[in-house]
Formats: structure tokens, sequence, C-alpha cells
């Protein structure tokens, strides 16, 4: 660490703890200093998200102090490296450009992913014009970075409509597929094998019984239905798929930031590519907004600032976030990877140790649901969970509007009281119903919930967990971390390796045993 | 905190911190002393699950420590309180009889809650048999306690058949009924109204919205099609539904504890009687289980004292479940609430603060899914997260048999590798390639997973979680902590109240202030 990284973390670490009620009282401009919108262009003027950070404990002291520890981390010049096409991730002598495929980042990259999609637009107009036949369902097999994204998507977009019925399958276990056959039928169905390697044991596995599946329902040339979205489109093709239905995507582009490529093939598939395009769109606002703000004006630094106060500073091991909406259901699945296989780290990219927490554990759920099972713990129990709520002002339903105004109100009322505490008893001295308040939660006001909007969300966090990132010195786009558990399931497979006496004993219970 | 108990403590935290693997090197009994069954019968003998802790730091010390907590605690008074229907919540003065529904408890509560689930059954049986007309969905309403029970376990027993298509609506998000709607034919459907109390706001709304879809659809009598399941059942009858279609429970269970009750008819609807039933017996053999074993054995008890020796001993503030099995993608949600609405408090049933940490966060998914999404953090992060693994050696699928083999290999190569740590760099020595280990884990084997098993999974947790709460000296069966909440939100809806000022600008940007 830097002597001016430590100097900022040790004046970090000196300034005064005080409560959000006394920050609120010294400021009457707290709200407005500490909310901000980023907008895009719609027909009818301008859409956005507003960015409520005024119930969390930033205040101007710490957020100099942290403005002063992103200079030391030379914010601005890894930022400019991202988006400049550069090799970010040291580990693997990559550029990560997932940006580009939203048209920011170097020409060249823009230009690749211009293309690229430009053929995934192709291929998935042909097939809404029926140039595969009748397609009714799509199977889409993939795992970690390649089903997080396009579950998410199309849970969140096809609500109203779906043009093309999408399963996203990706666990091994052959349950999973199961229930996508039994949802489909073969001789409508298209399979989607999305692999960056394509060699991934739970996706090639469940392509290959997906393959049978067809053939034995009398497809006649079952890899003629499958469309291949990977970065290695040689080892695709050396598996059976016609060139014409491999989209490739650049090896930059890391798993958990690849919905913007290929990989949203199944959600160009099933909201066609109009309506794919504003998720683009939207992601591209926060690109631009992100690359061009600099301090805590900028929302994702902000949040990150926020991120590091409360892992680093005040010892939270967890943060929480609470999206009330219900085609927001996988949103905490997909935040769960992208911030926990970027930055759940123990060295930083130089490969010294990193002296203190990294990433914290991402949980959630969907409001309202949520409020009845797990915010008992959040209001009265001794972790302190920082949250994040997220909320659109435009209902998702054509029911009685009472829906969506309790829904609304739910959310803010949470915010306020895990802020204002207070006691529930008539005398105001029961213990058991007393809440100790000054619990902090950032909310995000989307005007509406759709394409662009939820392309806006994601990219906003992707760069909060890029500028996490920056500030713990970690680099974020490797994850060695899975690589271990994958070579001793292969020892074990093949017989090799010498196990502990638990390991031992449950594959032998199990019948696994030589 | 009574003499006995701090000097339990005190020893306990005196006592020397061994590695995982200091601890398999020297006790080659290890992994027996720390396996053991629970079983129950089966036609062909007997079923059970195998528990295998050896993977935790508990070691001799450790347990002779944590039994004497449990003595200083009166682990064994406290627990002939719960299964005698005492009054074991005490600030709401109630019993807690959810193992009566299971057949075990006073003999007054196994009585009633026998007839209760007679009823249900008749209810059951006569639907099947065609007294409500022909039905094929049921669009089951409830929220917290209401929902999870019931949408975990039809998801899990339904994969093969579902004698009634049931969907769980619990949001008050329209979106969510709305994607019911769209999925029954509403001439077919039955409406379940699940609700302790009869007035929660979400279910009430979602109810009468409900039966707003059918009379919109041509159905003649919609509270006709409705059945409830409730503590108060007076106010379901008020409402309109025909006594005979008014399931109760007792008030003595809990939300969190109500799968065995009537909340559990939307189960057996889907899966009948004859296969609802074996779900009460694999919880009963838990309940016998830890009604009856002392000590360690007790291996409810044992897992409470790793949880403990994690989170006040180790300062873990999360605890993660993966089950390896598709079919209980809901169980993390369920656990969720059951330990983090049961211990996430601040005081003790007395009303004195708990000097330590209370229940941590418990949050989990899918294997293989989860091995790709969020494993990096547990092998390389910084913070110490205990992990449970649930696998069940039977397939439950019929594919190629390769599949669940290699789910099965997978699972056990994580919690080596956890355990085992290493450096994955051909020369041993990259540390971006490094893994710690002495990373510990639990293991619950399943011989297969039916409904018996899915019983005794839940029984095991809610023991767990009554174990754990003893030796916190919490009261499990409040939650008084969803309270503040809710009643800012009707200040909201009704407004009354004075708010904070980020507050009342997230109101008018909404559109909801006056």
């Amino acid at each position: 660490m830097s002597d001016n990284i430590s100097s900022a973390w040790t004046h970090l670490q000196s300034l005064p703890q005080r409560t959000l009620a006394e920050l609120f009282e010294g400021d009457d401009a707290r709200v407005d200093t500490l909310s901000a919108r980023i907008e895009w262009d719609v027909e009818e003027g301008q859409a956005g998200i507003l960015f409520d950070w005024s119930k969390t404990h930033l205040d101007a002291d710490l957020i100099a102090g942290f403005e002063k520890l992103a200079k030391a981390c030379d914010f601005a010049g890894k930022r400019t490296k991202l988006f400049g096409g550069e090799i970010v991730n040291v580990t693997e002598g990559r550029a990560a450009t997932h940006s580009a495929m939203r048209g920011v980042g170097d020409d060249a990259d823009v230009e690749e992913g211009q293309a690229l999609l430009a053929r995934m637009g192709m291929l998935v107009e042909a097939i809404h014009g029926g140039a595969l036949g009748e397609v009714e369902h799509l199977i889409h097999i993939g795992i970690g970075g390649s089903a997080l994204g396009p579950a998410l998507a199309v849970d969140a977009l096809t609500r109203d409509l779906a043009l093309v019925d999408v399963h996203v399958v990706s666990n091994i276990d052959g349950v999973a597929l199961e229930a996508a056959f039994e949802a489909c039928d073969p001789a409508k169905t298209l399979i989607a094998v999305a692999s960056k390697t394509f060699t991934t044991i739970e996706t090639m596995t469940n392509a290959a019984s997906a393959l049978k599946w067809l053939s034995d329902n009398g497809v006649p040339d079952p890899t003629g239905r499958v469309v291949a979205l990977t970065a290695s489109p040689e080892r695709a093709v050396e598996w059976g798929v016609d060139e014409t239905r491999v989209l490739p995507f650049p090896e930059s582009v890391g798993g958990r930031y690849s919905l913007w490529s290929s990989i949203g093939f199944p959600v160009a598939l099933a909201v066609g590519m109009e309506d794919f395009t504003p998720m683009l769109a939207g992601a591209q606002a926060v690109d631009l907004h992100f690359r061009d703000t600099d301090g805590a004006e900028n929302l994702c630094l902000r949040a990150a600032f926020a991120d590091q106060y409360y892992t680093r500073l005040r010892g939270c091991q967890t943060r929480a976030c609470f999206a009330y909406d219900e085609r927001l259901g996988l949103l905490p699945n997909y935040l769960q990877q992208l911030e926990m296989e970027s930055n759940g780290k123990r060295v930083k990219a130089d490969g010294s140790p990193v002296d203190g927490p990294t990433a914290p554990i991402t949980w959630g759920g969907v409001g309202t649901d949520a409020q009845h099972a797990v915010f008992q713990l959040l209001h009265q129990g001794t972790h302190l969970v920082p949250v994040d709520f997220i909320v659109s002002i435009a209902p998702g339903d054509a029911l009685d509007p009472a829906h969506h105004a309790i829904l609304l109100t739910n959310c803010f009322a949470q915010g306020a009281a895990l802020m204002a505490g207070g006691n529930m008893a008539a005398d105001g001295k029961d213990p058991a119903r007393a809440f100790p308040g000054d619990r902090p939660s950032a909310t995000m006001l989307c005007d509406d919930l759709d394409a662009a909007t939820l392309g806006a969300l994601i990219a906003f966090h992707e760069h909060r967990v890029f500028a996490n990132a920056v500030l713990m010195e970690i680099n974020p786009f490797d994850q060695f971390g899975v690589e271990l558990g994958k070579k001793m399931a292969n020892e074990i497979g093949s017989g090799d390796g010498d196990f502990d006496a638990s390991t031992k004993a449950l594959l032998e219970r199990a019948g696994l045993a030589d």
C-alpha cells in the first residue's frame, strides 16, 4: 500500500462517527447534496433513476477523505485504462471491454462490438422471420455468467409478452433440464449453448442431453437446432455447430459482464432487437456518467465510498439489496455473482495481500416479501447491514392502483423506519419492541422499469464494483477462486488424488469410491 | 447472564484455535465421532440423512465447553417446556406447538393438530373428488410464513407430477398476481387465502384482486372458490368464506413454523394427502431425535454449537447453505426467514440486551450453479463463511447418470477444497492462485430427496434455531421487528406522521405526498 493510500485510510479512520439523525439535523441541504439522477433520452424527453444516498452515513468529511483515497489509488488513471481497452485484468493479461459492447470504449473495441451485435441481430431477426422453422421455445444452456444475466433480463422484460418462450438451464442436476423439456415442444425448440470456453462441464453435459432429447423425439438434425454463444467459436464449430449459428463475443468480455454480448441472445430473441437495444442504451448512459464525472459526483464512485465505509470502517460483512419489484426477483442473484466473484479476493492486483476486508456478501430479496421474512434482523438484529432499495414510480401491473401505492409506501417506510428507530410499546419502554434506528439505506427510484432502466441499473453496479476494486487495489476481472474445487472434482471423477477422511467417507457412502 | 453462562463463555473463549488439518491429523476417529444419521422407517427398511460435522472446527474441548453452556442455559428444561406445550413465546404469552402438528408434543395439542389435519385432509380429498367442480389450478395467496413453506414444498415435491397446478403469490406488487392469472384458467381455479390474522394487507389486497379477476371472467360465485387458511377463522367467515372452506390452525403455531398446519394445504392439494403425510413423518423423526437425545449427540444441538462457535468466537456475520439439488432452490429463502426472523434479535427473552452477536445472515444457493457465481469469495475472500452442503445420493432425474455423478462429485470436492486449500499455479507460488484453506463446511447427505426427507430437513433446521435461541437466551417465536415499518407505512398511507427529509423527498418525487 502506498504511503498516500495508507494515510488516506488513517485519516478516514480518525473521522468522528455521527448518527444519521445528527447528519440530517445539521444539514438542510443533505438530501439535495446526496441525491442525483442519471438520465437518458426517451421519446417524451428524459427518463432516469434517482440515486438517494442521504440515508447513509456519508458526510462532507468522509467524502473528502474518500476522494483523497480515490486519488491516491489513481482512480482516474485506472478508469482511463478501463475505457481505453488497456490491460486491466493483469493476471490474465486482458482488457475488460464490456462497456465497448454498449458503444463506450476504445474505437476498435466499439467497432468489433457493433459488428458482433449486428451479426446477432441478423440471426435473431432471421429466426423471428422463420428461417429456422416454427420456433416457440428456446432452451438456453449456460451457467454462472452465461446464465444469470439472461435469466434476470428475460424474467424482468417479458412479463407482458415473450416472442419466444425462454428456459434458462444451468445446473448439472438433470432435474433442471427435465423441467425445461417438460415445458417445451421439441419440434419447435432451439437450444442455445452459452460458454465462454465451450468446455464448461455442466453446459456441455446439458447440451449433450438436450441433443439426445431432440433426437429421441424425432427431430431430424439436432445440432442444426443449436445456437452457440462463445468466445471460442472454433470449439463450437468443432463440436458440430454450423458457423452461421455461432455468435462469438470477445475474449475481453468477462462472463459476469457478458449480458451485453451474444450472451444476451436469449433476451434479444425473447424481446426482439428493438427492445434489446434500449438495454444497451440505458447502460451506455451510465457508462458516460461514470467515465466523465469526477469525485463523489460520480454516483458509482459515491456508492463505492459508502460500500468501503461500511465494510472497512464499520465492519459490515454483508450488504443487502431489496428491489420492490417482482420483475427484479433475480437481481440479488445477479449482483451476488457480479460483486462477490469480482471483489471476493485476498490479494491485490500486484499479488500482495489486501490489508483489510474485501467484498462483503451481497444478499437480498424482493419487497414487500422480504419484509415478512428477513427484515426482523435488519431492524432488531445485532449485525449492521447497509441496505439498497430499488423501486419504480410507474407500476408494472394493471390492477387496482392500490397495489403499487402500497408497494412504494412500504419501500419508503422501511428506509425511514431503519433510520428513525423507536419503540412500538404503548409506554415506549418494552425492550422487545424497541428499534435502535440509525441503520443506513440507499434508494434507487426509477421513473419506470423498462429495458433501458434495467441496463442502467446493471451498468451502475458494474462500475460500482470497479470503483470498489480500485479503492481496494484489486483486479476485479479474474476468478481463480473457482479453480481448486473444479480440479478436485476432476480428481474424484478420475479416481486420482488423495482426500481427507470426511470426503472419503462421503464418497463411499454415496457409492462413488473406487 | 447468569454466572454459569458467562463462565461457560469465558472458558470457550480461552480454548486454543486449531486448524481443520490439525484436528484431522490428531484424530483417526474424527469422522465417526462427528457424523451420525437420523433415520425413519420406510417400506424397504430405514431411510435417513447423514449429518457430517467433521469439517467444522468443533473438537472434544469445544463440545464439552458448549455442553456446559447448554446446561447453564437449561437447554433440557427449555426443551421440555417446548414439547410440553408450555408458554415459551413469553413476550406474546404463547406456546409453540408446531411439533404437535407432527404428533410430538402435549397430548391435547397433538389431538388438536390431528383433528385440524384430518379436517384439511377431508377438504383436499373432496376437491380431488370433484366436490368443487373441475380444479386444475390453485392460486395460493399468502406472504412470509404463509408463502415460503408452501412454495418450497410444492417446488421440491411436484417435479414429476402435480395433481393441481399451484401458484404461490405473495408480493403486493400486482405483477406477481398477474403472472398467476396468466397461467390459470379462471373457471378451473381455486384461491387459497393464507393469513394467520386474516388482516395482512398484502394478502387481503391480493385476495380482493383475485376475486375481481374471477368475477371479471364470469365465475358466478367468486368467494365460493376461496379456501381460507388462518388462525382467525371468525375473520375469514366475516370476510365471506363459507365455514366448510375455512381451515384453521392453532394460534400457537407461528407463521414461519406453519407448513405442517393448514398452511400446508396447497402442498397437500398438489401432492395428495398420501404424499403430504410422509413430510410430517420425516419431521417427526427429527422431533423424536431432538426431544430424546442429550448433549452433542443431539444433532440439532451440535449444529447450534458450531453456529455459536462461528458467530460468537470467530466473528462470522453470515452462514451459507448450498443444496446441490435443483428441487431445493427455495430452501435458502425458507431458511433465511426461519433463522433470521427467529433469532435476529437484540434482547433476551427477559428483556435484557444480548451481550454478543445474534443470528447471522443466512444466505446460499443451489449447486453447482453457485460454484460459478459466489464460491470465489468462499475460497479466496476475506470473510469466513461456514457452509452447509445438502445433497441426495439418489438422483432426482432420469437422464444420463453422468449428471448426478458430477453433481455429487462437485459437492464433495467443494467441501474438500475449502478445507485443504492449495495453490493452482504450476510453481505453487502465484498469490492470485493461492487458497488458504481451513474453511469449514458441514454436509447433509440424504439417501433420497422425498417428502419425508424434506420434512426432516426442515424440522432439523427448526430445532437448530431453537437450540441456538436457548444458547443465546432469546425468544425465537416473536417478531416485533416487522412492526415499525408497517406502522410507518400506515402513517404514510393515511397522510399522518412526520418523516425525515429524504423520505419526504422520495414520496414527493413518486407523487405520493399530500
